[in-house]
């Protein structure tokens, strides 16, 4: 924890409590998650005890944390942040606990991603206070990455790319998605991630469903594959990126289909500068597909916001009218899905900045043909 | 999936439709985690697109998936047990069409895990409807492991005890916490679990923190060393096992304490039988402790179930008077906590039978020193 990191994480925690009065909420709940994690850099394990930030619109900013993991948070940087922890016993209610520190709250506000389960008894102990979800405030925070941000966004990237470098290599008839998944996964974790978070291998007919992971499916001469990857970094920073394989030259009608997605990817990515929308950049994607007679086959958004999370805003989706900015960081990520047959995607994590944009991910974009 | 595994999820799904309408709900609305993984065997990515399994007290059990995601429904178990699967595109609203599959509902369970932010979307989709948690309705069936289940347990069990027959050779004088830490997790993959869940080496001082993780500490001459490993089976079954390790033969006041804890933790495990309260194992436990001059420093409850999580009903704490039936499973693990000093715990998995327990961590429980 260096001094400057400090000071990033009281900017944060200032600029939230200057957003929740500005909303007009009387306080805002944070359990452990992404959330916690950015504005404390307390990464506590999400488990069943209570435990929860509490930022008030006025007054101290505490912390509500089980005495037995009191240890582990005041190692965490909240001891550096001037957070009060207020730590329960075993057998008291910690939700009535956290409902005093904000006694005769009207409108409260709790982390996206805190468990229904909590969320209920949070209700329960403050029934004078409507809640409401904290995304609207702490997004508009989260989505406008900071220098320290990219530049961690930046090394996920090139420790993903080092883990398609070496796709290639694991990719031969006779061996099955999940022997390839595996090798992957080593590779994720040996290229410096912490954590692997997901390892898509869609080979042939599987790669038309965007979400299939891994089967026992043989690879088989012919194959396209998508192989899409990703993993969290030390720091919580996430990476995320596609390319598309082949086992042996594919028929000229998928070539062409591929080429027609590799342009659409391509356009996509040129077209992000600080004041475009994001539906826009999605246009750009689509309308491409669409001349190529592909539009029906594109079936999902173009992108989704990465940072501590794998998925967060921006959404790169039609009707999402949300004008680009400087440090705003998401993935392009068109695909084309034919059912019963194959599928293709291709994805890169690309940073908004001031006059255009970086890309986080620069392996090369075309169809890796393995012989 | 075998014909007996899916009639199993059929009976599950069946008995929670009738707990349904006994509990004088209108429906419980699940979305990605271990309860709809208990009850359908989809294993779906938990991701902000809305995922939900709706199951009304009376009618047919439906399926809310993301059009892109359909496919990988399909492709498990629900696709076998009559589950109507409703997609929507991704520009419709979810929750819309989840609050239309229950029209005028006027109590809803949502399962404890589910995100915060949908909870309160559904909740304004479907305004007329009250909303509590699940975990009523659920836990009373998942706290009941079928014979399947305990023998899943026991599996996870014997591959987290072949990493404890590992560890004394991980640890020497002059390694780090975290280096100790990396060599287990090595151990717990290759052990057979999929993912790894929590590494706890707690080494000297950072032993009195029973949430310590790995840190930078390098271990030394004289320190005891808690060791709390577990992690998640392919099927989705957790394990979970404390064994304590001494880097040279600890002093004879540290000896003593250790020895009280063993005796502690063997007289809670030999009490477990069907009938016996949860607080009353609890109990045995911290008095055997307390007669040895240690209740002070047992700072947590004495253990909490496992099954598809970590850490699930029932809990092993005062004030539960549940009473125990055969196929509850839940760790005994007392501890005893020094702050600035040390610390010290042993854990195994149990699980109560038609006429005892039986335990699914068998290595020795004497603390094991490392010469």
């Amino acid at each position: 924890m260096t001094t400057s990191d400090t000071a990033d994480l009281q900017s944060r925690l200032q600029r939230t409590v200057e957003a929740v009065g500005a909303s007009g909420l009387d306080g805002l709940l944070v359990s452990p998650g992404p959330d916690l994690r950015y504005l404390t850099g307390y990464d506590a394990i999400p488990l069943e005890r209570l435990t929860c930030l509490v930022v008030p619109a006025s007054g101290p900013v505490r912390i509500v944390v089980p005495a037995l993991e009191v240890a582990a948070a005041m190692a965490s940087p909240i001891a550096d942040l001037g957070v009060e922890v207020v730590s329960w016993q075993e057998t008291q209610d910690p939700y009535v606990l956290t409902g005093s520190l904000l006694p005769g709250a009207q409108r409260v506000a709790v982390d996206d991603h805190m468990w229904a389960v909590k969320v209920l008894a949070l209700r329960d102990a403050m029934p004078t206070a409507l809640q409401s979800p904290a995304g609207p405030v702490l997004q508009e925070l989260r989505m406008r990455k900071s220098a320290v941000e990219v530049d961690s966004l930046l090394r996920a990237g090139e420790a993903i790319d080092a883990v398609h470098a070496q796709v290639a290599g694991f990719l031969r008839t006779g061996r099955t998605e999940r022997e390839v998944g595996a090798d992957i996964a080593d590779a994720i974790l040996a290229a410096g991630h912490e954590r692997v978070d997901f390892v898509i291998v869609a080979s042939g007919p599987n790669g038309a469903s965007p979400h299939h992971e891994l089967s026992d499916r043989i690879l088989q001469a012919g194959d396209t594959v998508v192989v899409d990857i990703g993993g969290t970094m030390p720091d919580g920073y996430c990476s995320d990126s596609t390319r598309m394989y082949s086992l042996g030259e594919p028929p000229s009608a998928v070539r062409a289909e591929f080429e027609a997605l590799r342009e659409a990817q391509a356009l996509a990515v040129a077209a992000v500068r600080p004041g475009v929308s994001c539906e826009s950049i999605d246009a750009v994607a689509r309308d491409h597909l669409a001349t190529a007679g592909l539009a029906e086959f594109f079936i999902h958004r173009t992108g989704h916001g990465i940072g501590l999370e794998t998925h967060e805003e921006p959404y790169i989706i039609e009707g999402n009218s949300r004008l680009l900015e400087p440090g705003m960081a998401f993935s392009i990520e068109p695909g084309v899905y034919r059912a019963g047959s194959h599928g293709a995607r291709i994805e890169d994590i690309v940073v908004c900045t001031e006059d255009g944009f970086v890309t986080c991910n620069n392996r090369p974009h075309g169809l890796v043909v393995v012989e």
